[in-house]
């Protein structure tokens, strides 16, 4: 029995501590949040106790835990969790600063514990069966790589203003999907990026609506198009061209009614967001992260793969500014 | 806080277990089986006792009772826990005889407790939302109701031996749907079968394959198609034709993936079979009941609509028998 | 060359004249029409004359005859052509007398004549391919046929007066189809209909909704289902369930736009009728008939087959009636 | 009517000179070929004369001219027949170069006729009913623009080695297509490319798979990828997200004809080339240069059309050899 403490009890927290008591072996013992009222609720539904920081991370009973507060705070847990000992799930990203990263991977590395970072698609029933059967040989070699990533609508203000700008937000999880699809580091990025949406989404400095094109060593091609806003629900799709054929992931719906009528054959839009669509994906990652440590290995998606997703974004920032390709690596 | 008693701990006992534990509200007490040791290990699974028939029914906490035990054990247990005033929750069928169904039909109003029975189907998400689309009018008048029933292959011989025969006890469900669905009683039948996919089926004096055509006073037509084999999976799908457009719900696949290939184009078969397609309506089920009882209200699949799928049933049994079409109501 | 006389050039003559000449080694020499004019205007279209009966039956240079006019003139037609000798492609139905029907094939056989008759859908490419696939074993032993054959809405009361009752006008394309994919006769069949579409059908004595369940003697299950009215278009499909999968042919729509909005997915209804279903199916049918009567051989489609198809709908008008299944051969 | 005289014997001159002749108020009266058989061989085929340039363009009963030779020959023909006062239907591209391309307008221009350029898939019934769709609001503001398009496998080496490379041979209609969808021109573009399905492609300087992104001045995104190699066929789709929805235009299948096995569900490939997938888009677009011109007016599709698309074509040349995104307009 692996027992957990958490950091943060807001949206996504209440999903992973709930993700975490469906899993067998595994226990929650501390919630932790700046809300001590958030801590104590999620605590009391999942017989655990809220906590300080101190406490969660001096406790030897503790073998893992789970990093879902502000982004802003990733990094300090990350580092002061690998010095107590501690296995590590941390939400995405690890942080904005390439730096502050490099340190999480040092002291990561220092202490030698397990650390998986969420970028919760790869456990998505259909796009890892399309990675593992792309990676089995199905359609060859891979040539082309697409992945269609769009929101249903923009978040608020508030959140944007923080967020580190739509390619470090949102296009780091197409990022790391790109990579994890590829099996290959890109060694060129080209990106741009236009305010289609709001117009106060640009009076933030931000885009909403981005095209990256990235090429690997091997002359493997990759492009992510990504948008805010989708009226018809959240959008995520991938595609691979191979040599011997091609493989896609398409939306997940709600039901599979369809309406023939005197207009059109008419179907379910997609399902309406990243709960909905990733639920099982949550599960599953969650899953995959206790049993890993349980058996002492390590889980499939690290904290190298966090900071390579934030390189990748970093350059789609600097190409866009420039107007230029960025070569990497 | 409802306390329930289970009768029944094999595989589908242990969904509605499992499921029951998902649910605000309810809390199993015990557990009923012919094997001890199965009852135990059900009961450990999920904080409840192990008991036998008597406590369970004797004991004033608990408040409703759900009947997973094998059918000919079903009559029996539905009287005996109206007669305690439980609230009941029965797996389809009731009863192969018209007659005992008859007697529990009698105890239940007798006793005023609410029952629902089984017919998991109506809870799946898509055929729920078909159901609910089609009685708001979305396509007008119902003229042509589609069943179509497949399982993946068929059961053993020792469950076909005391299954009452294909009609009541895999058709049975498709009564039903068809019924819920015309929202009409069928007052014709005409139902032929064949033994075509394992000769032993033929030997055991049961069919594998058949087909039914239905007509209700108002002239709304249904059919129904089933066979004990579809070597691509379970294959559930419904068809309303109306006068202002169609409603269809088709199959769900594990994984949105497609290959394109030098052959072909490639998608999932569907899901396995009814644990897994109807993984989701097992679940809406048992929230249903809860949600029904701890209202004091009706679950919106009763006594009555057991009974009358058995009606049909029966019905077609003897339309094959004769070759004629039965005149019903 | 072989030289066509035709008779009728109303729509369906003039689908066929523009076919013919698509067509390499046939020419139209006669076109036969009650109404002059309208034979010219055909005739001139296609650099052929108009002419009488007996000046394009007498002309030894006409090898072949397009019978193209109303129903009640084909058994006339055809033994007149047959007599005289010439290669037959008739619309059907033959007639809708099973009297006249044999009369007719009796001329053909005494004459030694081919013989076309125009069930058209064995000539769309999706379901010929469905047909060829499945009788080249690539779903096993057949068990189960389905076949969903709608109308976009009703043809005017004049025509409903006139032609012979749903069932021999319109399931008669669907006992075909039934029989071409079951490779088997039935030997036993039930049908039910109603008059849900408009009144007026059900006062001049007809029905607009039928269902019809046959079994062949080797227990093959066969169903159909038709009605006079569907909003969403013409919806033409056949299932087929083997002892290894399933064979299903769809629609086809015009273009393969989808739309994603707020509300729904949305794609095109089915083409609208049976002009636009059909248009490659005519153009591979009378390909067909010259390649076959050229070769000197028979066309895949006979008389014997329009004869099959007429005695199914006979049993299914005198089902409707009685209520029982009918027994056949 | 209008009399025609074609230049060019081959493929593609074969399928123009047949769509001419159905349709209404054209005929062929010359076919001129460098090899005289060839151009008697097709004349003799639609009732026409070969005959030499001179002799066609001299002609007075000569309207208009279809040149459907070789790439090299076009720049000359349009020119002389500009300045012979003939209409024209150019196939694409123009020329491969840009100071030709230009010499081409000035004439056409000069001699005030009309000109359509070949791009034969505006004229396809799905890409046009989407384009119609899109530019009358039915997704609102225009955002994205995705065009997919790849060839079921390569050309012959001597064919690439005179084609002016993959951007201004293959991409050059995906440009035309992201032009006419988005309906504003791109001011920045960068492009890649490799050399992945056969190194003999590389060795001829030329590359097989490529990525482009474009941007125009109000911040509208486009992304075409290309590859020369597609096993499953012709892949030709299109997708625009815009800010009440998306369309999609998908591939076209020969039949509709669905297997579902023990092992998958299996529907038809695309069709497999331009030939088959285009076969309505080539009579859609001469019977449109046709009736546009009897009209008196401009074709929808002309040479500034054929002029745009090539300078997209060689800025994606330059932006791929200097690794850098090219300003355009």
């Amino acid at each position: 029995m692996i027992e957990f403490a958490q950091f943060g009890a807001g949206r996504i927290g209440q999903i992973h501590a709930g993700n975490l008591g469906r899993v067998a072996g595994a226990r929650l013992r501390y919630v932790v949040d700046v809300d001590p009222r958030a801590a104590q609720r999620l605590a009391t539904q999942h017989g655990a106790k809220a906590a300080d920081r101190a406490t969660a991370l001096k406790d030897p009973a503790v073998g893992a835990v789970i990093i879902a507060s502000s982004t802003d705070t990733h990094a300090d847990l990350v580092i002061a969790s690998a010095e107590a000992g501690k296995a590590i799930f941390c939400e995405k990203p690890i942080d904005l600063s390439l730096a502050r990263v490099d340190a999480c991977l040092a002291a990561v590395k220092k202490a030698g514990v397990p650390m998986l970072v969420g970028f919760n698609r790869r456990f998505d029933p259909s796009f890892k069966a399309l990675h593992d059967r792309l990676h089995a040989g199905e359609i060859g070699q891979i040539e082309q790589v697409i992945v269609t990533s769009r929101d249903p609508g923009l978040p608020p203000a508030e959140y944007l203003k923080v967020s580190g700008g739509q390619f470090r937000d949102m296009t780091i999880h197409d990022f790391d999907m790109a990579r994890w699809l590829l099996g290959e580091e890109p060694v060129e990025l080209y990106a741009t990026g236009s305010n289609l949406v709001e117009p106060w989404v640009g009076e933030l400095g931000d885009v909403d609506s981005v095209m990256v094109v990235m090429r690997t060593a091997s002359g493997k091609l990759a492009h992510i198009n990504n948008s805010r806003r989708a009226v018809y629900g959240y959008d995520q799709r991938v595609e691979v061209l191979g040599s011997k054929g091609m493989l896609r992931a398409g939306n997940r719906t709600p039901t599979t009614v369809e309406r023939s009528g005197g207009d059109a054959v008419a179907s379910d839009k997609p399902l309406h967001f990243f709960l909905e669509r990733y639920a099982e994906a949550y599960v599953a990652e969650m899953a995959h992260f206790i049993q890993a440590i349980g058996a002492g290995g390590k889980p499939s998606v690290g904290a190298k793969d966090g900071r390579q997703a934030l390189v990748l974004a970093d350059a789609a920032v600097q190409s866009m500014k420039t107007g230029a390709a960025v070569k990497l690596g």
